[in-house]
């Protein structure tokens, strides 16, 4: 469904060509400061079109509060919120509409419902990121608030190009210490914040814009500040919420948090994180973070961090021979110029999926912890 | 929570010293078959002590149905299940439980309850896995009945020995289109179905053993005969649903489907899956899979094959300088003998875990595909 | 929360001065023409300002479909409705703004959320019931195509006047059996389909109007043509949801289903409905249904009938002493003009939560349905 | 589904012939004392036969905690708990077992299910109701704690035999200030604190049960010393929760709260309840309680107090002409003594389910609580 979270709750609607996106919040707290200015700058992050490494659509995506706030505070009511689509025409793609675009929704929606939007699979469009991110922008706000929570992500791979993000190397996790989202973006659009890497990068994504191609990559992301104790047990742990989330945004193939697949290959007694303790915080802490801050599926207090690979753009201007709906075999070359990497515009995505899964785990302890000394 | 799944659901309970483990399924169809002995084999294949790979604990795990079914036949009611514990008393580990055991969840379960079980994080045990295995028995059982679903589970890496699990080779996509549970545990409890690798396997388990420390691996997973349509689009795609799954198993660090991680080096005209015409199923299908059979959050028809890295367990009876509850710095070393390798036994817990995620999705299907032709 | 359903999902937001009240609606059949016009005549149902006997204010409540929808079929995906506030400035009620109205939610609000919104309880407006009905209109569009079901909503007390509605009273059933939607429009604003009743009611609200003052009132709803097996068997019984449903709605007090309250009254001897063949359905009916149409949680195809009590409006313009937030006592008088008798307008409210409750549950059922002669 | 709550959430399972009935608990706080002790008195007064008012059959009907608790202290982990059935045969009614018995729900859960136990419709056996009153203890054993909530149900009415309920009544408003649950037992298994009214419902029930006929009731309960604040705004506001609850117990047949029914006939200018300052607890009370401690669907503070009619008990040996499964008409007349008046068993199932309902609104409140003062 297009519901997630439980006590912080965000419900999206809207496809490609339909009047509006938007969403609906619920379980943002009363009484806390919030405009559109608080969520446009991760709206317009997410927004196509800021350079050439993107698409050079121009949309807008000017987010409007429908309720939920007055005079700026919040009421502790539902956040409504709309972005007006500019295309809102049903599009005819002519000779394309007879193919299911390779790798694309095209064919599983036309299987799941039997009718196909102008625009194709119309939910797996980009657009329908925009209600997640509009609403991300309000759980980090209350995350900041709460305990200073900090959530940065950056591309750390394009195609071949990879920077350093080994978890058993000082330098990555030193990085992961102290990167901010203003360096992230101070590297331009590419969003790597290693400025040897990312010109490779740059050049990466050009080469395959030449080959009317495209090209994946690999985001990872940073939570830094978050307290002890958030995630279920069982099933809901907190890195089976943030792989749940991960996983949804259109594009991305995996997940790992902390060692993940290269921590395989550690002896138990090389991976563990011993314990030590740490006056400033008049708790113990973790010597190393291999765990990446969670451990039995609950918050340890250090740094989360993991990567979300994400697949080269399945729409390319590329001729490619496939069948079409009806079953014969042509060739398919999307029109228009498309975005040869979407990782980059991935970034506020990620960063609101996240903040998303922690403010909704945050609130549940929350309600656990003010039952301590209460209850015996 | 300790609940998963909308229309087949299942809820846990239990711990490594209580009475008993179990778990109470939702959405069982009535009037199917189920006995004990349709639940048994994969609690089985789950228990520890099976052979010197594993621990050498020999517990039972005798499931006993409590309710939901007569003659043999399911009711539509709730099934109850339950597993008595062999060891019920609380435990004193000694001096043992002066110390949260490293990259264990003693420490995170300390601060979200303030309180500590006998047996460090409780829910955290590998016994609580024993109700998603008896559920997830249900679930398989279903998913045949209905589609003649396979799901199939294997150890692709221990340590640094892996076999080739590599997306784009075909002898790897031929492996995951006729291996069988057969063939896995005919390689004996390492459950690797490629022989030679599986001999390297054992012998890194057995060395690691020899230094009473722990290791790592991969599961890999497949799952054929799927229908397509399954999943939906936004927040609970398909693969959001597994990674879901897969990363609320413990000791798991990540999820790739398809392509996964590799697959953000080719380029969108290699890694797309053109569509070609099959009469025997009389749809399109895809020349390549490199989506995993999922497109869109939406399955596709094509196999569905993942893989989970699991990090080494985190007990190991090998000395370890960390810090006590107290933040004194110490020696720990596990007392007993421990598994260097839990990696094999997590084999039917992933089968469990995918069998959930896709039987809640084939029913919350049904009940969209029983309205085509009807509503208009 | 805002969000009610499992397979078909409503979600609302708005209170009385934001920008717009609406919804977003999940789990819509794909293929099925929708259109505004669908869904704007409960909304005119709903809306004041009809007749004398409610408000004067005049909200146009114009409904548009966001999403969801192309050339007027369903997509399957969710649809987003708005409709804006043709009000959208904060109040300033002057003095008034110091009581919290009694028996009013200012009150409580306040407690809940410690900040005051303009309009008072801001979503315990009647404005927040928009997004209800527009829900509603869609889901009985769903319920008409698959199963002809009717849902009629009457008035059937107002104050002390009260028409018929023994449960055990031959008249009434058939009222039930043969009442339309047009019947209880014909009789005007009161939606009363007794005559001489109405006309009684008429004079009622008008008595209490002359005093400032307000009266209460009961709503009775038929259900026709539902199919049996609806409904689960513990915490999800259809009386259940539908009772939850009603209680949801503003300024209700009560839900009694079938034989209700006076049904204590009576012997099993007299109370059961026996079981007699019915060559016409092919199956056993019930001779009498003071069940009202479910028994053990679960509907038996015999006609749905329930009634709500709903308390007069809170807000009236006679004085009425009471304290104010700080403490100190005053009289409080509401400005402006007030509906005396709120009644009638629920008549669309408890039709749109009838539809959403049945529609989900028969989208549940469908699910089980769809496997009879598969599974065994 | 059998599972009820968000934070706090009870799953059961069972029915009445098979191995066990039972439930798990979750969300139970960590560390409060918790022993057999504290459910097994609920469960008692649930049990029949307690004397000759109900059923002579003697369950015994003994919890045991299976999980989530160590040395008599909750973990924080769910609560698995279960009752053994004492008679865990499938039966052979004989001849009986070809009719469904009217207003019984054995022909919707055959029309559900399309099979049928042995004891007919298997969950709408009131042993199901075991689960839900073991949960209910526990529910009100952390309400108690925190905040010293008193749950207190009582019958207030058998047949035409009622004791005076007008909530517009002070002598009835004081005595559900006062009332206690040793009050309600002391007057024996009639449940009613009236003891004239009590006796002559004892003699109503003693004469239908000379007419192997059954007799409805009323149960009505109050809570004191809810905090203000709880309960959602829109769908999920206290009274629908509570009304959702109520419906979902076997053989309820409506719900009414405050005024209820009654309070339609009142103008606002005596419904309302106006506010007074209590220096007490400094903060604003009601003067008079005619909504019943909820508005606009959250807690005042005030007592909550509710009305649930119960249907006289389908299952009688007085002779029934019914059809058989098979249409052909018969006699149908129930073998075995059956308890002429289910109502006073039915005390600590509302008592339960009131207090499921007041916990899990009471945990979701404290979470938003919490960020009182921090988020602004």
């Amino acid at each position: 469904m297009s519901t997630f979270g439980q006590l912080f709750r965000v419900t999206t609607y809207g496809e490609s060509h339909c009047k509006s996106v938007g969403c609906i919040v619920e379980g943002v707290p009363p009484g806390m400061s919030l405009t559109e200015e608080d969520i446009q700058p991760q709206l317009t992050r997410r927004r196509p079109g800021q350079s050439k490494l993107s698409t050079p659509r121009n949309e807008k995506d000017k987010v409007e509060i429908q309720s939920g706030t007055e005079f700026g505070k919040t009421l502790g009511t539902p956040i409504g919120m709309i972005v007006k689509n500019e295309d809102q025409r049903p599009h005819d793609y002519g000779e394309m509409d007879e193919f299911p675009r390779p790798s694309h929704a095209d064919f599983t929606y036309s299987e799941k419902y039997g009718i196909k939007a102008s625009s194709g699979g119309g939910r797996s469009s980009a657009r329908e990121t925009i209600g997640r991110v509009a609403a991300g922008a309000i759980a980090e706000k209350v995350l900041q608030q709460i305990s200073k929570v900090e959530i940065v992500a950056f591309v750390s791979q394009i195609g071949a190009i990879k920077m350093n993000r080994d978890p058993f190397n000082p330098k990555f996790q030193n990085l992961l210490n102290t990167i901010t989202r203003d360096q992230v973006d101070s590297m331009g659009p590419i969003r790597c914040p290693d400025v040897t890497v990312a010109e490779d990068m740059v050049k990466e994504i050009e080469k395959y814009r030449g080959q009317k191609d495209s090209i994946g990559g690999v985001v990872t992301c940073v939570v830094r500040n978050l307290p002890t104790g958030l995630g279920e047990p069982c099933f809901d742990k907190l890195e089976a919420m943030l792989a749940h989330a991960m996983l949804s945004v259109p594009a991305s193939k995996g997940f790992e948090i902390g060692s993940g697949f290269a921590g395989v290959e550690l002896p138990g007694s090389q991976l563990n994180d011993p314990f030590v303790f740490d006056p400033e915080v008049n708790r113990l802490r973790t010597k190393t973070n291999n765990s990446g801050g969670i451990q039995g599926g609950i918050s340890n207090g250090e740094n989360i961090y993991f990567s979300v690979p994400f697949k080269s753009a399945a729409t390319i201007s590329q001729e490619q021979a496939t069948a079409r709906y009806n079953g014969t075999e042509g060739v398919l070359a999307a029109k228009g110029r498309h975005d040869p990497s979407v990782t980059p515009r991935a970034i506020p995505i990620v960063e609101a999926m996240t903040a998303l899964v922690l403010v909704d785990a945050l609130l549940i302890q929350k309600s656990r912890e003010s039952l301590k000394g209460i209850v015996h």
